[in-house]
């Protein structure tokens, strides 16, 4: 519809046609409006009924709620109608009638559970606060790479149908391709370390990864998207460096570019951008810390993995995003290198939102002799990753990268309770459809 | 390494420490050069046996090709060295140790088979042209959500485990997903819809896409990246525009800011945006300008598909990017729409390059009885699809899309024989690593 005027664009004095879903319709008896809802907001129509052709006032006024409509006619300023025009229609055409029972109400006056709203996506996304999650999600991911290019990082794609698992089979969904076993994969790790090390050396995904995790918790999901960056020549204090400057320029975004959608969903208040540097604490201290704070019932000791609750307190004690550095490295994957002059420590690391876990990296290692062993003592055979070990012969580079949970970002950001809201079709043990 | 200078911009009378591989060793006798190649390009690392370090001038000159090393010197001029520039070391590190047989030789003077650059893909991607192609497919991918964004469309991303593919069974690669059948989906179709059937309206992908086809050809992958639009209150012209607009601001994006990279592929001088509009031609003008080349043995006639040696031909008579529109209907999918004044006309179009067909689209079927009568008559059951189809109860707006092979559109664009050349790591049906 080329002579289509958005609902927010339509100024006085002109004559304009207008698209999209009759949100409500009130008759005030000689005088009724359709409120007309679209991309950009909403618009009054006014209908004199004495004044105007029956067969207009009907073909308006009948049309069931969220049928699509395209009025056409003059726009006049109104400082009663709720942007301040109104338009009085010349012609309405229904394009699209809607029944009469809808499964939800897009006009948000009804709450509808999370199932529901799942189940009925396309409503749930013409409600003000279901499209503004989404919106904000696709400036978070431009905000994201602008920043990832701003660091000299180049966009790669990496497969999504892969013959063995970064971590081991546990976790993968198994395909059949082309009578052959395969898997999709969990993480672009090795893939985005086979890139890192060549001329490209530095380089961010944002792509779909699948976990067959029987997980059935509001932060996880079996496919959700991965945010990847590994960078060649970078420790991980650069790795961080980065990390913190990706996340605070989504945060940036957001903030600058969708002040309408922060309203939507009641955040225009509390917004703000998290402050930097983020703290970057050593395990030990972030042991000592949850200690200190008597939330736990035993002590934790030095080599134990922190408990969500541990998490909890710390985040509650720190009060923002912080970094935990220096892990144990048998906590850590074996890919992850350890501290030149002490192998107990990792240089692992997770950047902690006060609410969860949002990213965890590392430095890698690159030197393959201590890579195979790794493999051997993670019970996976080395053969089986032949593809991978066998570029350490030729020039591989000290690098270090992570990886963030995109939904967990978003979700955190707006402080959404079920990860499952911040994904349009959410996958989870029972949910295969829409 | 966050005192680490690319070589790109040492500068004369600094002390920089670059980081890189060791590219070629030039040993003249007395004097020896290495070249070390990073990211950004190559620079002279001079060693004056005589006057220097046994063990600095060992450590340089002895480290095998593609080791990766780190040397901190001055810089100076020097006319004679390939950037104009040449660093004396102070001390060298080898970081990494290559082996001295390499299965690909990263220079570029010995030519490699596809298949073992593929094997070897760190190695071919330490090659100027082979880091250049995705450096440019970063660009490309950079550009068109740019201009996505222009037009209003909101980034989202898709289910890629799915429940129901979109064009019946046969294509799809089937998953174990918590002991039920699923599949991984061969397009965003159907989501993308779903999305812009809300307020949403404008959405595009650029995601990975699975086909279980048998096709073993230089232009058909297992796994490619789809480039996707669609747009509520859209019809197959304003649909065209958008691609069109996609289309050149990817040309655009990759003549204004990878003129080095376009020079490593030999397409500096070569390389134009292509001229728009691009001609529409409908199917009826297509064939007969087929039939005028005299390219086929027999003529063809309404209703027949083009064949690829027909579109060549065309492609070769028009000269550029073209569209194919108003193609028979019994050709193009169920959920196509047809024209309101001619049912046996649809509304789908094909966006053509002269080697190949890049793009399908059309306005689409948003007429929930046609659509049903759609998957019927395409031997699919309704029911499965009911996730679906129950949406266009409830105000589908006319709407329309279309989908760009990705890969086709670099493959095109740079002039690459096989489409293998543009994806990191393909998959085709012997290739599932690395």
């Amino acid at each position: 519809m080329d002579d289509r005027t958005y609902t927010a664009d339509a100024t006085p004095d002109e004559t304009v046609t207008v698209a999209g879903w009759v949100h409500e319709i009130r008759d005030l008896g000689g005088i009724a409006f359709l409120i007309l809802r679209d991309k950009t907001g909403r618009i009054q129509i006014k209908f004199e009924k004495e004044e105007m052709d029956d067969e207009l006032v009907e073909t308006g006024l009948d049309a069931p709620r969220e049928s699509v409509v395209s009025v056409t006619g003059a726009v006049e300023e109104e400082p009663r109608a709720p942007t301040g025009v109104e338009v009085t229609p010349d012609s309405v055409e229904v394009l699209s009638a809607a029944d009469t029972e809808l499964p939800l109400d897009p006009t948000g006056k009804v709450e509808a559970e999370l199932p529901t709203r799942l189940d009925n996506r396309t409503l749930d996304l013409r409600r003000e606060a279901g499209q503004a999650i989404f919106e904000i999600r696709s400036e978070m991911q431009r905000a994201a790479r602008e920043a990832f290019r701003a660091v000299d990082a180049t966009e790669i794609n990496t497969p999504k149908i892969v013959a063995t698992g970064t971590e081991g089979g546990t976790e993968l969904f198994p395909i059949t391709y082309f009578g052959r076993e395969a898997f999709m994969n969990q993480s672009p790790q090795l893939f985005k370390q086979l890139v890192a090390g060549s001329n490209v050396e530095r380089v961010f995904e944002i792509g779909p990864i699948f976990r067959a995790e029987e997980h059935n918790t509001p932060r996880h999901l079996n496919e959700a998207t991965s945010i990847d960056f590994e960078g060649a020549f970078c420790d991980h204090h650069e790795a961080m460096d980065v990390c913190e400057s990706v996340v605070v320029a989504a945060y940036e975004g957001v903030a600058e570019n969708c002040t309408e959608e922060l309203g939507a969903l009641d955040l225009a208040e509390d917004f703000s951008v998290p402050e930097t540097p983020f703290p970057r604490l050593t395990y030990e201290e972030a042991i000592e810390r949850i200690n200190a704070t008597g939330a736990l019932d035993e002590q934790l000791v030095w080599g134990d993995d922190l408990p969500t609750e541990g998490e909890k307190a710390l985040g509650d004690d720190v009060g923002g995003h912080y970094f935990i550095t220096d892990w144990p490295a048998d906590i850590k994957p074996f890919y992850i290198m350890d501290h030149d002059d002490d192998e107990t420590l990792s240089t692992g690391f997770d950047l902690m939102h006060p609410r969860m876990e949002l990213v965890s990296g590392g430095q890698r290692e690159h030197r393959r002799e201590q890579l195979i062993e790794g493999f051997e003592a993670q019970g996976l055979d080395p053969e089986a990753f032949e593809y991978y070990t066998k570029i350490f012969r030729y020039g591989m580079p000290p690098h270090a990268g992570w990886a963030i949970g995109g939904e967990r970002l978003l979700m955190t950001m707006l402080e959404l309770d079920n990860i499952r809201e911040a994904v349009l079709f959410p996958r989870d043990r029972q949910r295969l459809s829409p």
